[in-house]
């Protein structure tokens, strides 16, 4: 990771030392809510703060009680030009709380409305570690190496290096299977997400943001502790499902969900974590670089998908093109 | 609401007055799980207290590090016997917090594994008062009071007593459209659902279970807020909506889904709950008796189209007839 970018996240850390936290905010919208997803679920099974994640305008209207000096608002905009988020993170200031936002845009409206803003890279052409994921996880990491006192989030920081040369390898392993994917599902209508724990997010992200956005295929993200309490009723041998399998505490609903579908479904793809390239990952911090990769190899069948289709990821008939 | 409920709630709310209580975890699965979300919403809203939601097997293989004997665990399963639930539930005993637990069937392995049971009624004769929601809005409601000595709480609580006639009028008054509704999108492969705020656990239930589980329909619940994050590009002349439009906090954006989506889908379904028959409801109580009688239109809209599919909200083929 850029010192730049470490730079950034040791000012706002700095900060967050001097005072009494009780509460952490996580606050975006789609995709970049769904980045953040990660932290609120890390906080939880770590601290004892207060700790949730907001869509940007349920937290401008309807902000929680606890919000105020004794918090963190942490948000998070590529742009940096979300209204919501803008509004969020101001709301935050304004309440008293530290405010931390990540942004690809430097000076943008949320670089200025925030108190800490930190920096990530961008592109085919940026170190995988100086991405978004990895900053936010970075941050995540200081955070909890100070709350918690434990130094395995400092090795946790540290191992986020390795994800430039693992994503290479990453890509390289998956492309043939990717490609087989995008191929067999391009007359898809509908493309169920399932995952678990600190991989809810991605599930979340993929549904909402790859599928419905971005091809717009019908979709929805069912966490794999809900499978069997309603949504597996539509398993039927042609609905075609993308199951992210943890080697996190939640690996067991992850297998029974694959042992289940794949008994009711022809079309279950599953993304095991345990196959990822992680025997040189430091065993405290293999989970998370888990975590990550996993964005890689989706963004790899999604990528396949939408060029069996024609249908560019750039594609977008309302946003951008139409005021909301 | 029968003096059996209310002396139940009595009983476990007593317990919660002599801890020092940091920490509310609302758990459950599916529909169930759906019917607590408005619990965490209120608490969220109105207390400094950690209060999350966790689908039940979550809780179990990666429970919150706040879990403690100064937690509670409010857990509910209609038959009792939902063996995640009863699993959580035993944890947080085992962990020292206070455990309260729903349910239909008394004597059953929830109702054994936790330390203050509570019963509700079910079906069509109960009053509307002691269904599930209802009682469960009462313990909230009692909580509230106690955590933040507002008595506003407990005029919500006798608000409750309303419901019944309210829910003979609401029924009536929306008769007429849920049939036509049935009758428009009987052909529907897929409709999504859309609310906010305390509304979301509706949203998320018709999604998962009437629509996923019970009519084999594709769904996906989507909060108003991230609507526009990407979601919204799925939005076509022929893709229905079901939006629950709310009168609490976050209407503004329920209001901005309604806006757009009316412009691009003839398949808008709004379901506004300032329509509602509350002229006799005190102020303080109209968003979260709105909420419940949301509630009773949308069934009635599953019926409707249950009924038009000849497809009976009884039938499942997997649930029930198979292990998993």
């Amino acid at each position: 990771m850029k010192k730049e970018h470490i730079d950034q996240i040791n000012r706002a850390v700095e900060e967050v030392k001097k005072r009494d936290i009780k509460s952490i905010y996580f606050v975006a919208c789609g995709g970049s809510q769904a980045v953040l997803m990660p932290g609120k679920y890390m906080m939880d099974r770590n601290t004892d703060l207060i700790s949730q994640v907001y869509t940007a305008n349920e937290f401008v209207y309807d902000a929680p009680k606890s919000l105020g000096k004794n918090s963190i608002v942490i948000s998070i905009s590529h742009s940096g030009t979300t209204p919501e988020t803008v509004n969020a993170t101001k709301l935050g200031k304004e309440k008293g709380a530290i405010t931390i936002s990540f942004s690809h845009a430097d000076e943008s409206p949320l670089w200025q409305a925030t108190e800490f803003p930190i920096h990530y890279d961008w592109g085919t052409d940026a170190d995988a570690s100086d991405l978004n994921k990895p900053v936010v996880y970075g941050l995540v990491f200081k955070l909890l190496e100070h709350f918690t006192g434990d130094k395995k989030w400092a090795v946790c920081f540290d191992e986020l290096n390795k994800l430039q040369d693992l994503t290479v390898k990453v890509k390289k392993d998956h492309a043939e299977s990717a490609e087989k994917w995008g191929q067999s599902y391009k007359r898809s209508a509908n493309i169920y997400t399932i995952g678990s724990g600190i991989n809810y997010g991605e599930v979340y992200s993929t549904a909402m943001c790859w599928f419905m956005e971005m091809q717009w295929i019908n979709s929805a993200a069912i966490n794999s502790g809900e499978y069997f309490h309603g949504p597996f009723e539509v398993t039927d041998y042609d609905v075609p499902f993308i199951l992210v399998k943890s080697i996190g505490n939640t690996r067991h609903l992850d297998e029974r969900v694959e042992k289940f579908a794949k008994q009711h479904t022809k079309c279950l793809e599953v993304l095991d974590q345990a196959d990822l390239p992680l025997d040189d990952v430091k065993p405290e911090a293999k989970e998370f670089i888990a975590a990550i990769l996993s964005g890689v190899v989706i963004r790899q069948m999604v990528e396949a998908i939408a060029y069996e289709r024609g249908h560019s990821l750039d594609v977008r008939r309302y946003m951008w093109h139409l005021d909301y």
